[in-house]
């Protein structure tokens, strides 16, 4: 049977990462381990969920473990709205679809609005994931420079003038890869441009409560009243990733479309994992657990920025993230980033180069750092051998 | 913002599930639910399922609260390939994907294989949400009917001999909704067609545990020797459908392109739920459990097929399921169910209409009733209502 022949074409375009091909990997090896995409395993509320789990399957073991509705568990939709609520999101429970973590919500998105040739306007570089996730729905990518203040919206009236766009698609809070967090300036210039044009914004919002200084920025989603944002979210970054728990804030009718499909994806999401993340979050749980995330993080990001300035002067450049759990840096003297990391290996630390993330080629002299997986001890010392492979590679 | 003018154009084929609505509106009446798609919770492992959670967090909680492969958890892949290799499927871990339950498993071959214009091939009636996620694609159908055999395999070379044809889908084990089972011969001539051919067989194995009596036959995936089978299956219907844990098993480079797939979908299945369930099976729980739910399913059947030939005598036809959840009784005299399903409902008792499982229309003579979800006590109340309801229609 010569499978090669009855792929769909869409396959052409679905190709195995790169960087989760180097992560499996890397799992393996004893590095110091910029490369990872995971958060900190140290910091999971485990006792808390255990506790949690074992009250859930007392009081609701029928419901947690049955089949549920496709849109999701709707105590756990009236308090996703609630929080989006005090973010000054006007979002009520027929608004929220729940799904298997973030990319899931992407994906869903995509499979509702995005068909081949359709044009996709992002921002460059921008998260791996997605950009698989749309290659695979066949789309042709238009994309906006970014600068420290996020996507250079100024560029947008032009690209979305033809009339052909169909989405745009943007993190704007501490982006990965760059960590970059979009200005409130240009949020409102995001907001306003896509409304004149009649053309829906993806707002992924992954990394929005793992904020470790500044101001709190305007959601998209509340800058647009609602109408013409959906934004996506996660758990994943905040409790925990292994349950997979996110979701979708969308127009009602959005939402209804979108249940429909998450249905015949998988029918519905995890119905113990949603109770168990309910009763966390309505146990008021949250709240500390980010203050812990966000005080351990800040940590990390402080001792990175340290020992960059300590030991990356002169090497290349980078914007200090104000959240999230990524930075790149872009090395001065053009693309070496894949010869660098053979290298760096070699030395014991492990970073992800930065190229898969431009949609449009490019990026070869950058690297992608995660700064809250490895220990905090590490950093500086992984910070110092990666200095010493980049100036030896010139 | 008109989000209709922006839907992908396979939302067209994208419509909300009757029977999906219904079984909503039911969940909330109280009434004997012969509707319902769901297994009885009362047999729910629950308490051994608590025990095994908290080892698991126990002894593995960061593994199983963080992210994980795309393919899943090798210790589960390793166990399912070997309760298929008992099962006389040559299968090892590369052969598996573990999936956010069977339908996801079918979305994703679908999602691999099936483009707009795609022929496939299925027998009729068939499961509903696996025509929905066809549809989503853009497919079209060429049915085969059945008998009490199976599909009518006699008719597939005048299918296959177009040479157009991409798939063809079955349900060989108390099919859902019929409770039909494929014969030895039939599953013999299927799989020699579909070599002779070059075509693929999709065989739905979510039922494949629940047999109540007659032999196990063999898989088509042991038939086919592997090379053109791809078999979903689903832990659904043996342990909990709430955790959404399922498999697919196909060569390995077919698992190959789905786990890419799996990973733009929703990067992996729960790491938390497929470390309970492989703990649960390789704890050696899941015989009894089969065991236990056979024992209660097969008694419920019992009493249905009882009621059925003392109510039902002169009113319809039916085939005798030797196994699974569901069977179709064809009313005498013409399509009515929907008027006749009104009327139930007054008399406080439920089914689903059969039309929605039909891919080419007809069907609306059938009733499909779900036999393991009514508790044992009120099934023959519910028959002789139900029969009562059918002869004043008339």
């Amino acid at each position: 049977m010569d499978w090669n022949k009855i792929y769909s074409s869409r396959m052409e375009r679905v190709k195995p990462s790169a960087i989760m091909e180097l992560i499996k990997v890397l799992g393996r090896k004893k590095v110091i381990n910029f490369a990872s995409g995971l958060p900190d395993a140290s910091l999971f509320p485990t006792h808390d969920l255990k506790e949690i789990q074992d009250l859930v399957l007392q009081e609701d073991g029928a419901g947690a473990l049955q089949y549920g509705p496709a849109e999701g568990y709707l105590p756990l939709r009236e308090w996703v709205a609630e929080d989006l609520h005090q973010k000054g999101v006007p979002a009520s429970a027929n608004n929220i679809l729940i799904t298997h973590g973030s990319q899931q919500a992407i994906d869903l998105v995509a499979r509702i609005l995005l068909e081949p040739e359709d044009l996709l306007v992002l921002e460059t570089p921008t998260y791996l994931a997605a950009l698989q996730a749309f290659d695979s729905y066949g789309v042709l990518y238009r994309v906006v420079p970014m600068d420290g203040n996020g996507m250079r919206t100024s560029r947008l009236a032009g690209l979305l003038g033809s009339g052909k766009v169909k989405l745009i698609y943007t993190l704007p809070n501490y982006q990965n890869p760059t960590g970059i967090t979009m200005s409130s300036e240009r949020r409102e210039e995001l907001v306003q441009i896509s409304q004149r044009y009649g053309v829906p914004i993806l707002s992924d919002e992954a990394y929005i409560d793992l904020r470790y200084d500044g101001d709190e920025l305007p959601m998209l989603h509340k800058l647009g009243k609602s109408s013409n944002v959906i934004s996506t979210g996660t758990f994943s970054k905040t409790i925990v990733p292994g349950i997979r728990v996110g979701w979708v804030v969308a127009p009602e009718e959005v939402v209804e479309k979108l249940s429909q499909v998450k249905q015949i994806t998988d029918l519905h999401s995890n119905s113990f994992a949603q109770r168990v993340v309910h009763r966390y979050c309505k146990g008021g749980k949250l709240p500390a657990q980010i203050e812990r995330l966000r005080s351990a993080y800040r940590g990390k990001r402080d001792a990175l920025l340290g020992a960059l300035d300590k030991y990356f002067y002169g090497l290349g450049e980078w914007h200090r993230p104000s959240g999230g759990m990524f930075m790149l840096i872009r090395l001065y003297g053009g693309g070496r980033a894949d010869e660098i990391l053979k290298r760096a290996l070699d030395e014991g630390v492990a970073f992800v180069p930065g190229a898969s993330f431009f949609p449009d080629g490019g990026g070869g002299d950058t690297i992608r750092l995660n700064f809250v997986s490895p220990p905090l001890g590490d950093i500086e010392d992984g910070v110092k051998r990666l200095a010493q492979v980049v100036k030896e590679s010139k």
